[in-house]
């Protein structure tokens, strides 16, 4: 079997489970300094994180990632343990296996071979490497791009090793994530007896017509890259139980999904118009999870997309879809970043897997793109 | 201390919690034999009803009310104990004190009164009381009224003992109800992820505009004896508490109160329309507590508002607001029908007291209502 199945194997070993690393950043570490990467630890709170760069010019060729994995889950569950890496059925299978650890091994042997072959490429080679991507990812990749964006460190192509192939490994690169806002809504009312509505003021009456305008609200038509701007409650209560009661208040919890052609300025103003044309009593917390970025079709989706045809002979299509990833830190230091990765049917599943067929051909993915960046 | 007054205090001790009788029955029965009446026992499930007649001609004059009491709520919160009648500044307190426990001693002395100084009265009184009016009402009054409408008996007027007055004994009568239906629906979507909701079918966003409709539905102007008809929601809950997650349903609780324009059918229809023309899938059930009634001013309300204004000095109002009562199953066969007692500002609540000088004004009040009816 090739290093980076034995690697995958290795990461997947060590029970990192959020944001606790487990040993993996020290594994990558040790193998990354015996090629003359400079490794700098970056620990936040109680998240480990790293920074590692070969190369003193540019450009800078950057991959990125987690270490850490989601819960196991029911480990009776699972048809072999988790954390001991066991392939059946031309599959491997462990927690982390597709999320992020083969993507990881990756990493590390492309640089490995590409390093071997061409000591003295041109630019930078580095990695940003966090262990706090699938919990609150406070102390994670946000805290290091602070750091670099600090002291004026940037990159020039950015590849993300999530998970971004759906039916065959190379289908889907993603260049872009939409940006996600949410909304706790609580409209006032006044509570009375059901019998006497003339004494109370019925929230969910007084928010019904609001809601109807933003639900039916034309938000944009997306653009080239983006999906129009979605809007979707996903919690609405009101009432105490009981059937003779107007309630004093309703809460509504709602999320933008959103494309570059609004900013969550621009939402949060639409709303708090539509809301303050009704007239409504309210009160109205704002979060938000990531703004969208975009990465247009340029010398980083070129590079990578000739990689993956050459290794795979599958042409992979740009996507914006999905959720957010630590891409939405990352892009405020990079000028082209993508997520490319194996396929996502099974992570933070129980049995999650690879192909063991796909896990070097990624790699060799991650090396192609390096060769055709910092090779003339 | 009165003869109502002790009556009262006898009916407080009994610990009739809802649907239990605990003795108030065979106390009242015992006293109304000993008048010559016929009492027949109308035991139906766990419920206590008896049926009384004195008399074998019309007009028949029914007196209606109820022996049980809504729960005392923490006993220990009571100034005094709530089965042990009491008396400070000026209020004798207790568990159904004013509801309706005043009322039906107030009922047994005015009758011995009044067939004590009449004993060869025209026509009939009677009783109808139950055990089961705080309850489920199923096995109360609606039961005896079906018996008694299956052999042809009729009321001519019947006058319910419900706490009715406000701020001083006298000053409303109750002379109609409005109906009350309520109905549960369900508004079915197809759930989802919220990044997906091209994939799900978002069943609030599906209702909000059909519940606009419904709030903005002017269903009725009410008339002479009712005000509008109101449409109101009590409750309304989607969603899984997950802040990603578009939900499968929507749950919408509402309730009408209804004047006599309207009946639970033509209601029933108008929601069914809407929601229809708006294209939901939806499921909806319905529950009708009772229909609206009326007793249009009459021989009764004039007879009731003449005894009031002779024993209290008091005009009263005719009112048609509040809650449902066992009126709306007696209404069935009472010609006219109408409600009055004592001052309704402490029933159902910790410390329910009535005023003491309130007890013997209010039995006075019935046989004065009795003189006017059965004597020429």
């Amino acid at each position: 079997m090739s290093a980076t199945f034995e690697l995958t194997k290795e990461l997947i070993r060590l029970d990192s489970i959020t944001p606790r690393d487990a040993g993996c950043q020290p594994l990558m570490i040790a193998r990354l300094e015996a090629l003359g990467f400079v490794v700098e630890n970056m620990r936040f709170g109680d998240v480990d994180n790293f920074w590692a760069r070969r190369g003193a010019t540019g450009p800078v060729v950057c991959f990125a990632g987690h270490t850490d994995v989601v819960p196991t889950g029911p480990v009776e569950r699972w048809d072999s343990h988790p954390f001991e890496p066991t392939v059946r059925d031309g599959h491997l299978f462990g927690r982390g296996a597709a999320d992020m650890k083969a993507s990881l091994a990756g990493f590390v042997t492309a640089i490995e071979r590409f390093v071997a072959a061409h000591p003295d490429h041109q630019g930078s080679i580095a990695l940003l490497i966090t262990s706090d991507e699938e919990g609150v990812a406070h102390d994670g990749t946000v805290r290091v791009v602070d750091a670099l964006e600090a002291r004026g460190e940037t990159i020039d192509y950015c590849i993300v090793g999530e998970p971004t192939s759906t039916d065959r490994l190379g289908d889907t690169i993603k260049n872009g994530r939409r940006g996600s806002l949410s909304g706790r809504l609580v409209v006032k009312g006044q509570q009375g007896h059901i019998a006497y509505p003339h004494l109370a003021k019925n929230p969910i009456h007084l928010l019904a017509p609001a809601l109807t305008e933003l639900v039916a609200e034309h938000w944009d038509d997306g653009n080239a890259y983006f999906p129009p701007t979605s809007w979707q409650v996903s919690n609405l209560n009101a009432g105490t139980g009981a059937t003779n009661v107007i309630p004093g208040t309703a809460e509504l919890k709602f999320n933008f999904r959103f494309s570059t052609e609004q900013t969550a300025e621009t939402l949060k103003a639409r709303v708090h118009e539509i809301l303050d044309a009704h007239g409504l009593d309210y009160e109205l917390e704002w979060a938000l999870s990531g703004n969208p970025f975009i990465t247009e079709p340029g010398t980083l989706t070129a590079a990578i997309g000739a990689a993956i045809e050459a290794v795979t002979g599958v042409t992979p299509e740009l996507s914006t879809s999905g959720g957010t990833s630590d891409g939405r830190f990352i892009k405020r230091i990079a000028k082209e970043l993508v997520e490319f990765g194996p396929i996502n049917a099974t992570i933070h599943k129980l049995n999650e897997c690879i192909r063991v067929d796909d896990i070097e051909p990624l790699s060799r993915v991650y090396e192609e793109t390096l060769a055709r960046l910092l090779l003339d």
